[in-house]
């Protein structure tokens, strides 16, 4: 079965896995905003750790509405954009269609279930350093590994095959079943590392080499697997080490929410802190340290702007 | 009765207040380390809301044993000075010297006590906005107001003697009987606002001028006042709200934790958030809040070295 690709927002992430997808010989089309010019006219041009390559010509488009419908949407857009997700998804969408969302934080699938009842949506987890250095050109930094993983049960055919094409582009692509749970995990990592290289001004690896920042970091990551149990996610408190040991081993990195912040672009409050803690309070967990840099990071936004 | 007063530090605080001291009549002797030569010259120079003064000539000394026995010594350095503090003192005793320490924290007179048992003790409670400018030269800002409390019962004339002798010298002093409660009620001011200008780097008006970083700040004087309730000491939730009233008709100010940050000096991290949370955990008082706080300024201070 070939699948015709949509890419909604080709930042970092839509254009690495849009462009690996594209480069293995799948169909994908691009929707692009501010640098649709520049790429319409030069291509992609990705430098990965995977092997650098370029795209001189991709399907690239100003608007959805001049897009074809296609068999799987890839929302690569920052979370803050998504009140108008739904408008820019409905013209892509056929019978059939499928959307995964390629984002962080927590109950994204949820609300836009709420605009496309009955279509399948799936969450996608990017365990991938990379960054836009410029229209069109993207770095991969590090790892790369996309999880997916469908928000209801049901048919998994067409999200296993998109796991494949991703496999045979290069990257390492895994099926999970539990979305929550992979969701939950991953703000494990983006919990205290978006939020705290924001705050301190500094990087991944300044983080977990110093003591009082990699407890800090520590304790962080204990209350948001202390509330993904609290929901019903069964993660482990090892967990904690694991990502500390891993990030130790990771070249310096800055977070997306890092460089959102540096660019005086709106961060990713509300998907990545805001929404898991109302979602472990209603399940009677408090956050009480991951509430502290919620509101610092909402100060350091407003003061930014 | 005339006391002599020996003024250890004479930075922001010392030159203020002893300054203050000196210029009404008393007699006053003041050890610096760093201005010693320009102050031992041209003596020192206040710019306050409460009138301009200069003291042409003071008494200077550049070390502790170059001076005279003193009946009150006013320590006025630092927090992250206090392990040479017992030597620094000793040399200014006679059999009946009383030691105030005018220093933010928990724990100070206690520690210090260690070393002179039987002499009385004292804490000093300073509300007032002030910063040295230049070797010298300070600026008074706003407020000024002295609380003097007794770490333990018993004679407390010569304590009120100094705190008739600052009222004489123009400012509001007040004695107060219970050292710990100062001490825990100003806490609750010194948690929020000197962490949070360091950490946000910020200044004390756009903390509470901005709504989620009032809120913060409210959280972190509720978890101080809730702390101080653990420990015996009866402060009350509204003293949140109104330190923040008070602080939205503050003129916009620099705690001096922001301005050894600035500077480049150790910031007083032990006495104002790792003695007070350590404290608590032996009342059975968890402080989540301010240890994410605690554990941020360390981490900044490492950095900024």
């Amino acid at each position: 079965m070939k699948i015709r690709y949509g890419i909604v927002g080709t930042g970092a992430l839509g254009g690495f896995y849009g462009g690996l997808l594209a480069k293995s010989g799948q169909e994908v089309h691009f929707l692009l905003r501010s640098d649709f010019e520049f790429v319409n006219q030069n291509g992609l041009k990705v430098d990965s750790i995977l092997g650098n390559f370029t795209l001189p010509e991709i399907n690239a488009y100003r608007q959805a509405e001049d897009m074809p419908v296609c068999d799987v949407v890839l929302v690569c857009l920052k979370t803050t954009n998504n009140h108008r997700l739904a408008e820019l998804i409905r013209p892509l969408l056929h019978a059939n269609s499928m959307i995964v969302l390629i984002q962080n934080g927590l109950g994204l699938e949820e609300d836009l279930s709420i605009h496309f009842p009955g279509t399948p949506i799936a969450g996608g987890l990017a365990f991938v350093c990379a960054q836009k250095v410029e229209p069109g050109y993207i770095q991969h930094l590090d790892f790369g590994k996309l999880v997916l993983a469908p928000l209801n049960s049901g048919d998994s055919t067409l999200l296993n095959q998109v796991v494949s094409d991703f496999k045979q582009s290069g990257i390492v692509s895994e099926f999970m079943a539990d979305l929550k749970f992979a969701r939950w995990q991953k703000l494990v990592w983006n919990v205290p590392f978006n939020g705290l290289t924001v705050a301190l001004n500094t990087t991944t690896d300044r983080l977990v080499i110093q003591e009082n920042s990699r407890k800090l970091v520590h304790e962080l990551m204990l209350e948001v697997i202390g509330a993904a149990n609290s929901c019903g996610v069964p993660l482990k408190d090892n967990l904690a080490e694991q990502m500390i040991d891993m990030t130790l081993k990771m070249k310096p990195y800055a977070p997306s929410m890092k460089l959102d912040y540096d660019f005086g672009r709106p961060l990713e409050i509300d998907a990545i802190y805001s929404r898991p803690i109302k979602e472990a309070l209603l399940c009677g967990y408090a956050m009480p340290k991951v509430s502290v840099l919620e509101n610092q990071l909402r100060f350091l936004q407003a003061e930014n702007r």
